[in-house]
């Protein structure tokens, strides 16, 4: 089958309300900074009446990966469920206006469209309480086949880990792609995910993943080791091909014989660390599918993390392809 | 009555759904740059459709202006209409969350809550096309004498001109303002509004208005003259006082007996112009309603301003009382 997408990701189907917040709210509220919980609907509209003034904005981390890579001008799809409500047409609105393949029809007559209340510290750090809804209804079916046989990289959100029906979209998903020759991509998601979902992990990336997006936190709650340099190493063991990112320390390239640093892009101001990671991704796999050298991946990820974090909201508001050109990365 | 408030603002109640655009897409839709134009739902929905990804956020020129005056520390009430329905929580939720009175209750069984889609130009300039839907329910009832009478300052959006229930509604806060000693303040809001209604703005300036808040366009409009001297002098013969801002050039406050100069305040990259109008009422506002001079009410409005235009969405991202404070303006 010929090469439609350059990515094509699987993940929660997910809004955000993202708003300021003091670090004594975080407290008050029982929030872990930098980390995502999952609430239910009560909860989160308890949280919602507490928070300051927002915005609203599509979000959900594969699919800001592949808003990012449609951004550098990459051809993305994304599969994700969201419900038959206003938060869902907006969602599904965003997709489409990306020029994103997003073939999984609304929920009807189920939970409402997935809502991640986002609350950001003065330290630009984000932490996440989030509402699953209609995205965890997310299951195997939802999988198109030729949407997966069709990419150059299947990306799972690790996040998917926390709902059963969807860790089976993930084998099946899996199946498909390297009974394609397509390779599979997993995000560790957060340090929480791994800690709930660390053998089923360990497990699923040994077996099925040939790249590894993670970040510092995420690979030593992975190996349970408080040395970065032991999980990087255990990692390796595991897999083909893995980028480690270290905030503002930049990122790690893991390959079975090298193991390549990547600086950070300097950024003027951090507003709003959300969606960092994913545009990391965004960038790293929309230069690897389009086959540039590995070192290259990870400035492209560099770069349009950096963007990310300059504004509130997640995902890019200026071309990246373009801003890309400006500083001769592409 | 004691002073509650330093401003009771009545206006549309909306949300704002933000996207870039290009002078094409414009051009293509048929929208004239920097103007705000009517359109009914199926028009709003369609237009929607063929929108860039965006992010959406609570509006409304009033009621921003009274997020801004929140931001400043100042004690701000809004009157609008908004419907029951998701985007009608959101707006009531960022109303709540900024410590403004929203004494209004959801319009049940009637239109959505109204939107307006903003398309932003490379140029950083918006474009509006507002569905008004539940705000143009607002009527004389919704005005709520307690709050007008306890407001130092009740100001009015010129956009409600559109709707004749609101005008009726304006009359009565007017009324209900003097009766109590307190100033009224307005808005023109758009020159399309200007040309829409011309000789009831008039009439109205010339009865009610204590403070008049214009553009350029708008005040070259109500007095139909191309010459920028020539309308600011009309217009001073008609009110106490006004503030016409000139964008970049800044704004001029005009008095009974002087006109005074106010620079606008520097920006490092103008994203996006919505709300800068809303914003230098809002500081402008704040100043009067405390008791500054003329000059310093004019620098927190050109503040204000700078500080929206700097990034996606119409209302402030930081303290506007801590920016004030760093720049030595309060």
């Amino acid at each position: 089958m010929s090469d439609l997408y350059d990515v094509a990701a699987i993940g929660n189907a997910i809004v955000d309300v993202i708003a300021p917040a003091t670090d004594a709210f975080l407290a008050e509220e029982g929030l872990t900074k930098g980390a995502m919980i999952l609430v239910d609907q009560a909860r989160s509209a308890a949280l919602y009446r507490k928070m300051a003034q927002g915005l609203e904005a599509s979000g959900g981390s594969a699919a800001n990966t592949v808003a990012g890579l449609a951004s550098f001008g990459g051809k993305g799809a994304f599969m994700g469920k969201v419900a038959n409500d206003l938060l869902g047409e907006v969602f599904t609105h965003d997709m489409r206006a990306i020029g994103a393949h997003f073939p999984n029809t609304p929920l009807i007559g189920g939970p409402a469209t997935a809502v991640s209340m986002i609350n950001v510290t003065p330290d630009a750090q984000r932490t996440m309480s989030t509402f699953l809804g209609a995205s965890v209804q997310f299951a195997d079916d939802d999988v198109d086949p030729a949407v997966v046989e069709a990419a150059k990289i299947v990306y799972l959100e690790g996040y998917l880990f926390d709902a059963e029906p969807a860790r089976r979209a993930f084998a099946k998903a899996a199946g498909l792609a390297h009974g394609a020759g397509r390779m599979i991509a997993l995000t560790l998601s957060d340090s929480f995910v791994v800690e709930r979902h660390r053998a089923g992990l360990l497990g699923f990336i040994e077996s099925q993943v040939d790249l590894l997006f993670a970040n510092e936190s995420e690979v030593t709650a992975l190996f349970e080791t408080t040395s970065f340099d032991v999980a990087v190493e255990q990692l390796r063991q595991r897999v083909t091909l893995a980028a480690v990112t270290c905030s503002e320390q930049g990122s790690v390239i893991l390959t079975q014989g090298e193991r390549l640093s990547v600086a950070a892009e300097p950024v003027e101001k951090v507003v709003d660390t959300t969606g960092a990671g994913d545009q990391y991704a965004a960038g790293f796999m929309f230069g690897l599918a389009r086959g540039r050298p590995l070192q290259q991946c990870g400035k492209l990820g560099s770069l349009a993390a950096a963007e990310v974090i300059s504004h509130y909201g997640p995902r890019p508001q200026v071309s990246l392809k373009a801003l890309a050109a400006s500083r001769a990365i592409l």
